[in-house]
């Protein structure tokens, strides 16, 4: 859907179509998506006024449908001094959301790119997450970790790099501070609607915040924050960066599902390791152990996992497979450039026998130029679309 | 030369002619065990003492060929309480040696199996050496890396795991120390005679050491700690290991070595992560990070990955090999049970062409039968020899 410019309505009808649709399913939606990518928005927000829907959609639009509070939402974040957000604005980042519109949505319905982005404060989302680090990790964190996290998000902040973070108690408020105090750009992404500040005890950081950086949410202002609101955001929150950053992680903590995000959609994830002794470190050590993610130290070792060597822009005279003959080319052609296949979808597109695309994989991992996790092989070199 | 049986000499003759030896080579010498391997020790001991040698032998043995102090020499030992195990010995630990049988004396005179081991202490070192952990580390270690080498060292210890390290300060001594408290078996590896207490504060410590477990020396009594000693003796506190644990290193530590012994030997190497600020720990990340090791946080990752569950005895019924065919089959027997080879050997030996090598190498990680690194390909279920 991203990037894609509708032809099915002036600006101000397909703003109004956007924020009704965002209401009425409050979140991640990938039938709607599809629809939309089909029919395009105003026509789908038609279809869902008029219940004229597929089964899939039935259900997740019948709450809300018959109430269009769009104009007033529309007003009430003007009120707030906020936005919205939608795929058709120049601050869209829609090369940011290409990972999660490769992702398997049949597996996942929540696996979809947001419809809108309800934001508040003055920097704009595209350039934000232009060069951005998410820092995650425990609320219940130690002195050790607030250190840490803090000392690394000033030094990424200092050097450019958006913080990225959930606004959480521990972890996510010490990245956020430490980006703000030395000046550099912010972004928490909120489980809620962006008028409601959660945790209560953090008003003030998500005012500081909102005042430089951005406040943002797929969720219309007044939405509650929920349990399964923090997954899908943890998504977002993966999205919106070129790593994902855990600094202390307990063995149940939500940051794995943000890792698990990053990975899903072919970013580096990183973990700080901790004395071992630390129930705050447990889950870390257990990534890293795991190769659920790659144990780094400090600034240096995150710019070089995530900055932008990690990530070339593409032009033919440095593409990494350009190369690439035969089996390998077609197979590495076929591979998306943000996320991982598995090899039996990559048999079935390219329309090789199964030990064949095997075969090739792993010759391509010997040249370094695809690597796989439990999710399937990806590129190691995505190509960052311009 | 280990386990094979000479017949050049009766046992005392034989005794004699290594003892000679060991104190006229004083430390490993690839080209000695080559020559008593071909002509027997009495033989190689005769070729010596007459300066009847190849070339490359002549060297190493021109410094003290002429003194033969062997009948001294046991009697000295004798008079330290102590003993001389020879290759020859029940309590040789044999299989332990293989893999340094296998390593390539071409590019490393030192990675030779020792001519005699000078040994003071109850313990018998074949059993000593049947379930044991290497633990090593910085000399500068910190309060944390002692707590976390002693609360290791005592639960293995405690779980019947003989704990294998190098009297040094710090790490080393912590081991040590933890093992015998907790009335475990406990090895010192040292890289001077046995009579001499090095460091001369660890007086006390090796003789507890030598009063319940065992020190240990390739080098005659009487030979001063040097500095090339010291990186030999790290290939035998390796090599009498299951595995190699890194509890604290910084950057420059000898305890890198020690893990790339580890390595070409085919042992797991493992190190304990810690705070990210702590120089201490750096090391331990740089090989964490650059998969040089694995992180593990306690006795029971160390286990699982030294542990008998890694090294089954091998058996007709639990071969993980006997399903293969063709080249797959063909490449998997050159390997060798413990230890590396590169591919371009694999080739020559096979007689199979490089890129099939290459082709049926990778299938065999797939199939998780061996792995590699930088010394080069590796079965990774060593075959124990009964």
């Amino acid at each position: 859907m991203t990037g894609l410019v509708d032809l099915d309505g002036d600006a101000d009808a397909r703003r109004l179509a956007w924020v009704y649709l965002s209401r009425v399913v409050q979140g991640p939606c990938a039938p709607l998506s599809a629809l939309i990518a089909s029919v395009g928005v105003c026509e789908a927000a038609r279809a869902v006024r008029e219940h004229e829907l597929p089964e899939p959609l039935r259900g997740p639009t019948a709450a809300r449908r018959a109430v269009d509070s769009a104009a007033a939402d529309l007003a009430a974040i003007a009120r707030l001094g906020g936005r919205v957000i939608t795929p058709d604005d120049p601050e869209w980042p829609a090369w940011r959301m290409l990972g999660l519109n490769q992702l398997d949505t049949d597996r996942d319905r929540e696996a979809a790119v947001p419809l809108v982005l309800w934001a508040r404060g003055p920097l704009s989302l595209a350039s934000a997450s232009e060069r951005a680090v998410a820092v995650v990790g425990s609320r219940c964190s130690t002195g050790y970790g607030v250190q840490v996290a803090g000392e690394i998000a000033c030094e990424l902040a200092g050097r450019g790099w958006t913080i990225v973070s959930g606004a959480a108690f521990g972890i996510d408020a010490a990245a956020h501070r430490a980006a703000l105090a030395v000046g550099g750009r912010t972004v928490a992404v909120l489980a809620c609607g962006v008028d409601r500040p959660y945790p209560a005890q953090h008003d003030r950081l998500l005012a500081a915040i909102a005042e430089t950086g951005l406040v943002v949410s797929e969720y219309p202002p007044g939405t509650p924050a929920q349990k399964h609101r923090f997954l899908a955001r943890n998504r977002l929150i993966a999205t919106l960066g070129d790593g994902v950053l855990v600094v202390e992680a307990g063995l149940r903590s939500g940051a794995r599902n943000t890792v698990k995000w990053a990975r899903r959609l072919g970013r580096p994830a990183m973990a700080v390791p901790g004395p071992v002794g630390s129930a705050s470190s447990a889950g870390c050590h257990r990534m890293i152990r795991e190769g659920e993610a790659l144990l780094v130290t400090g600034a240096e070792d995150i710019v070089d996992e995530a900055g932008p060597l990690r990530l070339p822009v593409a032009d033919d005279t440095t593409d990494p497979a350009a190369h690439l003959r035969g089996a390998e080319a077609d197979i590495y052609a076929t591979l998306p450039a943000v996320g991982s296949r598995l090899p039996r979808d990559l048999a079935q597109q390219s329309g090789l026998d199964l030990p064949t695309v095997r075969a090739v994989l792993v010759g391509l991992e010997l040249s370094g130029l695809v690597g796989c996790d439990s999710d399937g092989w990806f590129r190691t070199r995505g190509r960052r679309p311009g």
